[in-house]
């Protein structure tokens, strides 16, 4: 829920980036945690990144997450500001894949760490970030369990209806 | 520091880990934090696996910590079993260098993430624990500002020496 | 064929993985060889995980063939579990092109081996698995050895063709 | 053991190979599996290569292992003369760190499946190669059994030694 | 030209590969030189492939062109059977863009080379066809010459009119 | 602006490249700064190559931006025959994703320096053209500064209309 | 020369990067440019790193040579905030062999380009420097063409040697 | 052997390439086939390169080996230049070992090929010469094929001894 106390930060490099950042935005939604969500570029608006770094921690958040591309520099440099945890999510591109993005998040220097989730995993940059809240806040930890045990339903009803219908006509109903 | 009442755990797939690993608790330690440290592979005690992500949260683990190398499904399996942030360290292997290790722990799949660190970046897995812990305990937190602050200043220190020296000057004192 | 004394045991991570996984199936439908198909998350449903592969020997399965993209690891897991051989099916995947599946499921640590066939190369498995029933039942490897036979009287046919026609001819038929 | 009657045939595409390929003879001794040991080249002796995979069923053999690097084809030809399992070992390069041996053997098109281990992964050949004989004699089929139990009971004594010693001294014991 | 006493035989894994071969078949077309070309399956057809390149040499073959994807095999193990120069053609592939097909082909351990190409890049095999040809036949090398010539001839005109037109009335007349 | 006194030479190994290296061209004229375009390819009009190189400086070029794809030594050949900066634009391939052309420009042997832009950033060489014409001109690098402000802007609005109005309604708009 | 008045400023994250950085000085010290070098860690000291790009053209430089390795954000970051030519250095790192480095450097977005050289190019670094202060100062872009008429006679030398010695005494006179 | 009659050129970029490029020459003084070898840099030397591919044809040379490391322009620009065959050598690289010289020498744009061997592989470069001059000369084709020959039973005669001495004695002679 985007709200006036949010505890997450969410930002991206680029509005373009939303398509897939909105899946943290999304999850979090569901847990019913507050967030803000924004675009700060580490490459074209340098000085507003220094300062959502430099408040972040005053304003009352908890936790970053912070997604970008290519030479994906905005986690890494979020995380160089502030001692809050920083999710990074690598943002596949259309030319390497995303590999550069994931190489320019996850290999930080000692002493600054970025918790780096899969490429386009933003929504699992929000249960990370659910994870982590919920070091403070036990519902928010129950949400997650609560989650986790209802992905493990949904995949023993998939088994279960996939054992009784056969692979060929669960694939012919997939497909339809 | 090792004690009765751990807040984090660091397991690795094999003893042959532990250089590496040994690092998350040296930084624990640094910072005064609880932890505990063992050797629990996914491959060869799959059964102590489960029962130490079954258990992590009701003995008090706030964070867990898995190293493995090569196809490391370590931190992946933990995570499937526990609602507590889970990071993961990719430790750098002898064929692949570690891109292995990287994409077996940092390619999850939606619902399950995995807080991956740098290939061998067990220190900054430290330095993120406590990141995390910081979101409930101000200290910890103060601290891990601390410690980055020092980090700025051991660079400005070296930055000033080399100003001072010259890089050739500089370089010779390295190298002796 | 799906039946109640299933030989080998078909198991992927998603049931988005069936297109590709049902391949293996299909193969082993032609093979006449009883097999069973369902869907089982190492991430999601690791409990059942565990639980399968305590119970495959006994109930009778001789192999397994596992099929999972990304941070794949169900092949690994349920190998680490049981003494049955496990054949693993990296399932290509739109982000890494299947190379993150690939090595997470083909390097895994001495004592517990994953037979690994191509990305997306479920028919291969079952072949592969078909190959391994053959050591204890002759009937099925002479059936491989025909249907490698038949791969053979294929190629040839299609070879004659392309010298009748001539590569323009051929190239144009096929295109139509 | 190397005998007579040999089960399991172990190839390599050069002497230079043994000292990985050595470790696949090394676990069937350790299994008292019977098995012949031999350099086929599939480049340089590629009519003997025909034959050894011609004759193979016929002298008895149930699963042939075969080890290479570089543009690694001896795997997969010989896969493709003979209806019995192949277990491919991709060696270590000193260019390519061996990706170009892995993806030379576990590629391999329809119908003609490989079944692929770890880069160097020779022990795992052998362990695999015994699960597969497992299918026709439970007495091997135990083995493998007893060998992954002492596999993590091995595990469980060194993470009991670690847990005792704590990490610095087990640290300092490693290098001594 | 396809001819009852070719000096050039093209082969291929497969007949999917043709789209891509039949480039070859092209350009020594427009070289006017005999060639033949068929299927000739590594994998499928061991036997046939032993005999085309036993019989290569005698039936007055003097260049050898083999494509092939994934782990390719074919101009390999071609080279290991003849004394004729062998071009190997890397077909790219659906699941890692042909650097399979690329490692498999180029990496030959020393004493059996393949002329490895670029991905995909049969037309120029059938010009380096066409340059060895040359080495005994100067008709073919000086039109090798000139169709290198042709080639200038064009770039040359291209620029002219890029130059003449400008740059975006140049793009759009592309894209018309 | 293309004109009779340029300043940069853009040049490109073929006609097909246009549709990206049009893009340096694009940011010039928003430069207003002469430049020449045309098509030099270094593998077929070599010799049209080392005159380009060997005049540039005589005809008052300042920088070369040089764009090419697959083994791409356009940028390193025009480098090594002119003494003038040269910017390398790695264009991408429908093969390797332009990392090809990115390591056969980037990994220049000491001596002659390619400044090499991200894979298909033909923009980019340009702005980097104009930097590097700002440090004769003044006027060039104030409009550079100027354009980057105007990045932080348009940024900036994206930011303040995605806090506005919300991710859903943002995503909206964009996919309309 | 390192100077009062420095045209180059050479930055680099950690004073462990000196060794390659150090070539970048060298070199500018063989031109007679004056330069200043220093340590600036975009993730350690953030707060320098912005004075020092916000400062750099009042103080007089006019071109920023930038090395860093692994999650290399300092080359892009400075060129974020400065409208100066930044030259970025890739330096190997012991894990990813600096591809790592490269792709964090080279893949910069659209508006923010970084003139990156090879792996440890910082010699390139240096030179490329020159050239571009060749735009401004025809001594400068003389010796740069000197130096590498230089390397053109060195090479030339070398060549000469060994069509005298032939290669073999060449060889062991190398090796001696 | 080298003389004055030469019809093979091998040259290559550095001096530093020689360890791995004299054993081109060293198999083609087995063959007794006339070389010449010398240093020619495409980025230090041009003018030489250009004069050297100008002349070949003239001065009696019938195949060019070129080999190159990093971002390896030799063997291309070379081909550019004459309608000789031309064999590449991708020389390792400490970087990127020899990936970024395979792909900057193999992925050649349509009209111009160059004969790609493995990494290092100027051993297979020469006996590819060699097999090239074959198609003129039947003496050098019998040798060729009486070079493949010796190799075969090189191998069976290790195969030999390998069988009869079992595989811990043969790596116990291997070591000593």
């Amino acid at each position: 829920m985007k709200s006036k106390k949010p505890l997450i930060g969410i930002i991206m490099g680029s509005d373009s980036d939303l398509p897939i950042m909105g899946e943290a935005a999304k999850i979090l939604d569901e847990f019913d945690i507050d967030y803000e969500l924004t675009v700060v570029s580490a490459h074209r608006t340098p000085q507003k990144l220094f300062e959502y770094g430099k408040t972040a921690r005053d304003r009352g958040l908890e936790v970053i997450i912070a997604g970008a591309g290519g030479a994906a520099h905005l986690p890494g440099m979020i995380a160089s500001i502030t001692e809050l945890p920083v999710i990074g999510v690598p943002v596949k591109t259309s030319k390497l894949s995303g590999l550069d993005s994931l190489l320019s998040i996850v290999q930080m220097p000692g002493g600054v760490p970025v918790a780096t989730v899969a490429i386009n995993g933003a929504k699992n940059a929000g249960i990370l970030g659910a994870e982590i809240l919920g070091v403070k806040n036990g519902k928010i930890r129950d949400k997650v369990k609560e989650y986790k045990d209802n992905l493990q339903r949904e995949v023993e009803n998939k088994a279960e209806k996939l054992e009784d219908l056969g692979y060929k006509e669960y694939l012919e109903r997939m497909t339809k």
